[in-house]
């Protein structure tokens, strides 16, 4: 029979949770019949809403149907190593604790991810895991219409400033700084940054660079301020010219690397925040006649078994992809398992793996 | 009414396929009320199910269902760059048709992969394009029980004998016979093979590798029979000491690579079927105090920007992935528009992108 709710009306979600003690997205998977909630918790759920008195038919399809036990990912690139390293680690994790791993990649078109996302919430997974191409708070929505579905979401390799989520990143900022610190210590002063956010042509300015790092990923806001911050602590000035930006094919960079080159007051050093800034840079020093570390020192994002096989060896940074995988899917399969989402931030920390493609600069 | 049908009991999906003209898993899908099958073909069977009298809850199923429009795609290892470009191909595809891609991945585990497929039937995929890891006829029961429900399955890179299906695949023996006889061209003889099925040791004859080769996936035993052409082709004796076996890591490819290095009649070129067959072979080398081509001339599967830029550069096996994945989701979803399974297999062309890793071998 139903308790005594002082008011008038059919109960609601928010009121079969607090009589459950149970968050409001727990209550709505247990009632909606979709995706994962714990024995313990849909047993307390349903017994809520049968003192409340809500509605049979949502009641009868919570109990006739099973647990998915499937996680979605969306990732921005399958074909990217830190991306399939972050799948990994998602898998492994998931598969420890019962659950399935379905993948969707978006090759980082907004549209993609919207697809994505009602790919998922329609193969009804229990929650989802997302390194969304996502900046502005416009361009949020189908995450949004996913937790408010009680589908938990939780971040991966990007914050979403607008979105208050679990989110699971690397110190994007201090790797950068730490590379560019390690170029500085070693004798450098103008050091150039390979980075990728695309735009029309380079800000002249830093401000317009900060400007223009704000509407892309916050990855790339935080590298640029990586770099930035060593440049502040090392007093050395500031020179646009020496920032390539655009989307970074390696085409694209092996270009913008010679234009660097060729500027009269040459950079000595070079700090690339992608894998084909790299091999871009590398094809760009060749082509000038160049070689590192002798003329050019380098650092780069992300490390491979390739960077380490090099003739020499290049320094690179090692973010934790597995690890990153395997924190994200911890956080969601807890949330499922009743936990509740904490919406916090966990920073995973990267490692500068030193080799040798670091020199002082060449005297001249 | 009814048709004649000569015969009493119900009609089953198989006349009602044949009375419409289309193939038995088109009548089961549209019938069944699951997968994606086109307006047109939808009608035709519809009417004639009317016609033969089809029991009407399957029909009123039929009608009620949507089209689910996505493609299930189960991978070995989506972090080795040659799966997240086919699965790259089969996304830019099927996207362009309508379809959105989910993907699964193994990780070479039998047990996964019979995991995978029943999570893609049960989110009810309309077609299933897998990379598997089955061999015998006893390992293929979750593939025909897609194929059983009317999903049809295309295999992509690795044929399955006991399975008669769609199969997209490189011609694995060419390309390893073509690499083997660059190296013969260039006066090599003592060639090693850095190959890589797990078993417990190295066969001592040449029949005791191919009878491995069996028990193993297709690519490996293609590659094998292509190493053994180029040098029957050129009456070089075969000498298993010059085989590596074992499952490949990086670390195990340079203990055997050194291994080989440290043999009496020292080998003077190595052909390495996988790309951390290569990383790890240059490891061993430099590890020996030996460089390319100098010592050792150099071939490996797959091509990568890194390999361009190694210094010197590397002659590598380019498979056409991108190809590979856009033909498989083509050949699916040609059949899921009732082109019915052709059951043909597509053997596409790999490319040798000749560089600078391959030199006559040293006078001694």
């Amino acid at each position: 029979m139903p308790a005594d709710r002082g008011q008038a009306g059919p109960p609601t979600i928010s009121e079969v949770a607090a009589e459950a003690g149970v968050g409001r997205a727990t209550a709505a998977r247990t009632l909606g019949g979709y995706g994962y909630v714990s024995p313990e918790l849909r047993e307390r759920v349903l017994a809520a809403a049968e003192k409340l008195g809500y509605r049979a038919n949502a009641l009868a399809r919570s109990m006739s149907t099973g647990v998915s036990h499937t996680l979605g990912v969306i990732v921005a690139d399958i074909a990217n190593p830190f991306f399939a390293g972050v799948v990994r680690g998602i898998s492994d994790t998931s598969r420890a604790r019962g659950f399935d791993t379905i993948v969707l990649s978006t090759y980082e078109d907004l549209d993609e991810e919207v697809a994505a996302t009602n790919v998922l919430i329609d193969k009804r997974v229990d929650g989802v895991i997302i390194a969304s191409a996502a900046v502005d708070r416009r361009e949020v929505a189908h995450i949004k219409g996913a937790t408010d579905r009680g589908i938990p979401v939780v971040l991966v390799d990007r914050a979403v400033a607008s979105l208050d989520l679990d989110t699971v990143v690397i110190d994007n900022r201090d790797a950068a700084r730490g590379a560019v610190e390690t170029l500085i210590a070693a004798g450098h002063r103008r050091i150039g940054f390979v980075w990728g956010p695309p735009m029309p042509e380079s800000p002249a300015t830093r401000r317009g660079l900060l400007a223009e790092a704000s509407r892309n990923l916050w990855t790339d806001g935080e590298r640029l301020r990586g770099y930035l911050d060593a440049l502040d602590d090392a007093r050395i000035p500031f020179d646009p010219e020496l920032v390539m930006v655009g989307r970074k094919t390696e085409e694209r960079v092996t270009e913008d690397v010679a234009r660097m080159l060729a500027l009269p007051d040459r950079m000595t050093a070079l700090f690339c925040t992608e894998t084909d800034g790299v091999t871009g840079s590398l094809r760009a020093l060749r082509a000038a006649g160049l070689s590192y570390p002798r003329d050019v020192a380098l650092i780069g994002f992300d490390d491979s078994a390739w960077a380490a096989v090099m003739e020499p060896p290049l320094t690179m940074i090692e973010q934790p992809v597995h690890q990153l995988g395997a924190k994200a899917a911890q956080v969601l399969l807890d949330t499922l398992e009743g936990a509740g989402p904490a919406r916090e931030t966990h920073v995973l920390r990267s490692r500068l793996i030193v080799r040798s493609s670091v020199a002082p600069p060449p005297r001249s």
